[in-house]
Parts: structure tokens; C-alpha cells; sequence
């Protein structure tokens, strides 16, 4: 099954992830995988299937998330590496992040 | 004189600071007042006047910036609130911004 594709981690820009971490929805969506990956069927995120889609995409491609496909479902994580190139960043943005964890 | 509006504190969103430093030339100037305020006419961020007033506007509406007129000059500053609101985001940001500082 083809996989999405992501960039090389020497790709990944401070910019690019704050800007990618500067939605509402986008922050949310990460601040929920603060525990580990989830199945991306699995957010509410009272926005719709294409906007959700969306948002996870442009994570994505700023180097933010892996999204992987297993069958006929796929997986959203944080990026392993991301916490090495940037060390404590994601972790202090999250803190400011809404308590409210999607369903 | 008249000085510029600025969004009050409860009105400062994380995801709005995120966005405005989310531009590289926007990292630059705020990574160049870590040690404090500058006269905004002591910019050299290869970029047109008009383009760093623009910058510069969107980091104060944004909460990020101070910037205070005095005579015929502009100064800025990082607001000492945003520490307050967001303990450790700029500092933690600031850490992977380019080393370079504007003249």
C-alpha cells in the first residue's frame, strides 16, 4: 500500500512547524498524540472529514506527524525525530495547548 | 504622540503568537530582542521598509511586540506579558531561531 509521502528531516523548518502548529485545530490534533499514535478515523475535531484530512496533511509535510496507511486505515503520531532537531519545542507549545483532548 | 494599539493580554492567543513567528524574517527581528528593546529604524532584515512595517505589525497585533513611538522614533521591544501568559515559549522558540542578529 502506498504510504504518504514525508520530508527528510533536514527539511523540516522551525518555521514550517510553527506555522503548522499555529491552528486551533492543527495544535489540538497534536496536543492529542502527546500519548502516542492514534488512528486518524478516531479525532473529533468538530470539523469536517476533508478539513481534518487537510489539516493532517499540512502536519504532515511541515515535518510534524508521521501518517501511516495499515489496510484500510491510517495512523497519526508526532514525529520521532522532530523532538532531536527541535529538543523541548513541541513539548513546551503543548503546554499552552487546550485541555481538551478529541474523542 | 500617537502611539500604536496593541491587543490586550486575554486577548493573546498561542496559536497567534505561533503564527507570527512563523515567518523567517519575523523569528529574526523577536530572536533580536532577546537583549532587549532597538530603535525599529536599526533593522537590517533585507527587506524593504515597507515589508519590515508590515513584519513589525504583525507581531504587535499579534501580542508578540511591543512598539512605542518617541519623537520621530519607533523602539520595540518583547511585551514582558508574553512570558506570563506562555512561561518559556519564546525562549524555547528563540533557541532554534538563525543565530545571525541584525545589524
Amino acid at each position: 500500500m502506498k504510504q504518504h509521502p514525508h520530508p527528510p528531516k533536514d527539511a523540516i523548518t522551525i518555521t514550517g512547524v510553527l506555522a503548522a502548529l499555529s491552528d486551533p485545530v492543527r495544535l489540538d490534533i497534536v496536543a492529542s498524540l502527546r500519548q502516542g499514535e492514534r488512528a486518524s478515523s478516531g479525532f473529533d475535531c468538530s470539523v469536517s472529514n476533508s478539513t481534518l484530512s487537510h489539516h493532517i496533511r499540512t502536519l504532515r509535510e511541515a515535518g510534524v506527524i508521521v501518517h501511516r496507511k495499515e489496510g484500510t486505515r491510517c495512523f497519526v503520531s508526532i514525529r520521532q525525530d522532530l523532538d532531536e532537531l527541535f529538543p523541548g519545542l513541541i513539548e513546551s507549545v503543548l503546554r499552552f495547548a487546550p485541555e481538551r483532548t478529541p474523542a
